[in-house]
């Protein structure tokens, strides 16, 4: 029975085999569209405060800016060889023919977003203004590189 | 300047609006569907150890119990009304009309994948299936009574 539970809990809630970090390459897209969303979503709700565009709130600052700096950390496993494409907004060859330096440019973000979520915790608008561009400009950065327009 | 690299970083890292958690509905849906789509990856890592099908590795168990933890709590407050359907996969309706039963399946999610983050600490496998099955257990009473099939 527990056995079978497990099973049927696999199937229900998990996409994922066992011999790979990311069975298909498919799934590896999937995964990091996803991430990305999740991110962008937090982001932009900090992006609204930072912007002026809804009232400063700093614990709701702290909350999505702890989120960001968390998922930060999960999209760039799922650059996997050959997930790449011409296609607007799919990622360039030099992902993985300079992946050296679109580490260097993930490791950014992580860095910015880190920092990001330490100011959101000070409470003070200015302060998660900077950290805001700081790390808006990491996604520029990397999106300038190795994202196709 | 820093006004033009702050908009622009929105419009490049953000789909959100100031004055609301969402702007659109289905903005709503594509973020929630996101969030499952992390979680469930990284359960599904957990998965793959609890049923043998790769070595166990406390590091890795760890590690994805607390992605699993974090994003638990995220996908719920994108189940805003409106947002339901009758294709497979979409929340029935009564995850409105029942919203505090529902709450209440999600919660039981968040707490079971907090004691699967403890769990996984431990670093014994026969701790992580233990906690997995349970949190498992979650996904599947709440599949079977707020989504279609």
């Amino acid at each position: 029975m527990k056995r079978y539970v497990i099973a049927l809990a696999v199937g229900l809630c998990s996409a994922l085999p066992s011999h790979a970090q990311f069975q298909k390459p498919e799934d590896a897209v999937k995964y990091r569209k996803a991430a990305f969303t999740v991110m962008a979503t937090h982001f932009g709700r900090i992006g609204a405060m930072a912007q002026g565009r809804v009232p400063f709130d700093g614990a709701a600052a702290a909350a999505n800016a702890e989120i960001v700096a968390e998922i930060a950390k999960l999209p760039y496993m799922a650059f996997v060889e050959g997930t790449g494409g011409n296609e607007k907004g799919s990622p360039k060859a030099n992902v993985w023919s300079e992946r050296a330096k679109f580490d260097e440019a993930a490791k950014n973000l992580q860095t910015e977003a880190a920092k990001l979520a330490l100011a959101a915790k000070a409470n003070n608008l200015d302060q998660l203004k900077a950290a805001f561009g700081n790390t808006a400009r990491t996604c520029k950065a990397c999106h300038d590189n190795f994202r196709n327009d």
